[in-house]
């Protein structure tokens, strides 16, 4: 297989927020930049945006006919089968049948989740498929997952979670040894939940990774981790939790910037370095949220997405597509079932070395 | 009960990163603004210490000696039990023995939270105390419990800290109707795991407290809820989430003040501003994390406290004493159990209609 794919990126032309108007002009940014992409929607409805662009002339830009939409509201499993035209799954249908090198949806996450799993499946060895939340660190982009696809864990997705994270940190996001971390309530080993701590003990004899043991919630975003596991109800309220950190942070110094009159100069000496600063923590720099875990590539973005977003995210499936990294992360994932076997099988030596010791006659 | 309590303040002198200096220094900020306070610990360290301070005369503080220290490594229940004279046991016994009206302490917080339970006693009706992390929310002082004292958590303790919360907040904080809400991973009730969804159906049926349904993470710091539950783990890695985002996001605000010459005007112009608003989400103005559940008045404060801290502390300690919340704390948690048995024979209810409408001949 070449390095760099020649196939497309299908762009679900329907979902999100700002759709279709957002979608297409982030699709006609990205096929201006020579990103090929494929508009996967209303056929009418994306010719009369795609009108207003002008002349598209020789760019790279096609249109897959969908005739039905997956509402935000709806249930992503009964979408996928009742609709069974709808753009999703669409999209996905383009990449299964390799006319598409991977795809991205600003819509219904559950549905592209669900999509996701019907039409590519999911990797042979993989019990659960997690979604990626890719975070602007201080220094790198640290991957936290699963961020919200599986809200009750068993140990067996987390350690999963690990080993494919891994797997995409080093052949998606090209960090040459990644550091993996299980997130907990403390550094210590007797920290954290039954859950967290049979991971924690799997993963520290996975060879071939650089395992560092627990993280915690002020760890994400210093760049001192590259994966970091958790279960979907954890990494959900973890990532809304830094979203509105951030927000509010930035609101109180939006206020100190105009509470008094120095201050309000200041800030506009102060604004083209600070526009830099928002910059790097835009999530529409991020490009969006990685699956992991099926068959192919796929990505989640914003509902809230706008061309910008959109572009990125055109980028980084084109990454993601060009790594060729999914029979490696499924690969990894292989090695869970063992590792966990291992743990238990330790821990039944422990026991028993116990009661050994303990029924033992004393030595004469 | 007179409304303000003329007892002292005990405070840990040995615990803490910074004791006993800025713990000694703390006290005497805190004295000398008239508020009393009693030092526990080394009778000869501490006088040591407040001999540095000159004239001290008639300043309402004393020293209660303990000769032993809980280290900052130590396990908790261990702690107590084998150093029986340590200085957080000694303050509890003093707030026990009705001699301080509250203590704080910056020391080993498993063993003060452990002290708690062992001297003053959890209230009669509460399953398990919490810490409770006071935010610094745009708006008012949103709490959060529980931030880590029990990792592992059933309804029961759940419902509980939302009705101890519900008190807290109105009694000590003075808010007048505290709204109250489930962290989860979304709003609706359909979101969430088996533990929210029961915990959030038993409260939805509690007469007199104004229940909200599910919050975020992104909601923590709006001030739009008073009262958020959540298990110790997930409360720890919330708080310590928001702590590592601000901290992020002020390095990259430094950085950018820093990166052109513009800027490093602007930043000088609007300093005493970003100062005002560093004081805002500065954790030593919030002054510690109250216990609740237990016989008394106990706060954790940072290990990491300064005396700045130490004196917010005890002015905290202070009105939560005033505040005589403790019985109408423990009235409320006795509620839990017939919320969650409200709840269990709905749901047997339903299930009971589900199976007679299932097993019901065919009408005619």
């Amino acid at each position: 297989m070449s390095e760099t794919c020649a196939l497309p990126v299908a762009v679900d032309a329907m979902g999100g927020d700002n759709a279709p108007g957002a979608i297409v002009q982030g699709a006609v940014d990205a096929a201006r930049e020579g990103l090929p992409v494929v508009l996967v929607g209303s056929d009418a409805v994306v010719r009369d945006e795609l009108a207003k662009h002008g002349a598209l002339g020789s760019l790279p830009i096609s249109v897959k006919h969908a005739s039905e939409v997956v509402a935000m509201d709806d249930h992503p499993g009964q979408a996928m089968r009742r609709k069974k035209d709808n753009s999703i799954r669409v999209c996905f249908e383009l990449v299964k049948r390799e006319e598409a090198c991977g795809m991205v949806s600003a819509g219904n996450s559950g549905a592209v989740m669900a999509g996701a799993i019907f039409v590519l499946g999911r990797l042979p060895a993989v019990e659960r498929p997690a979604i990626i939340s890719v975070l602007p660190a201080l220094v790198g982009h640290p991957l936290l997952l699963d961020m919200g696809a599986n809200v009750e864990c068993k140990p067996i997705h987390l350690v999963q979670f690990a080993l494919m994270g891994e797997v995409y940190a080093r052949r998606v996001l090209g960090v040459a040894r990644p550091r993996v971390a299980v997130l907990s309530n403390g550094e210590e080993v007797s920290k954290g939940t039954d859950l967290t701590r049979t991971v924690a003990a799997a993963l520290r004899n996975a060879s071939g990774i650089d395992f560092r043991g627990y993280c915690e919630g002020r760890d994400l975003l210093t760049g001192d981790f590259d994966v970091i596991v958790t279960d979907g109800f954890t990494g959900n309220v973890a990532l809304k939790t830094m979203e509105g950190t951030a927000r509010v942070v930035g609101e109180l110094l939006k206020q100190a910037l105009k509470s008094t009159p120095a201050s309000a100069i200041g800030g506009l000496l102060a604004k083209s370095a600070l526009g830099a600063m928002k910059k790097k923590i835009d999530w529409r720099e991020i490009g969006g949220a990685p699956l992991v875990g099926v068959s192919g590539v796929g990505f989640i973005t914003h509902g809230r997405s706008d061309a910008l977003a959109i572009r990125n995210a055109v980028r980084r499936v084109r990454s993601a597509a060009d790594a060729h990294a999914t029979d490696e992360i499924g690969r990894a994932a292989e090695q869970g079932e063992a590792l966990l076997a291992a743990v238990a099988s330790e821990a039944e030596t422990v026991n028993l070395e116990h009661e050994r010791a303990r029924t033992a006659p004393p030595e004469a």
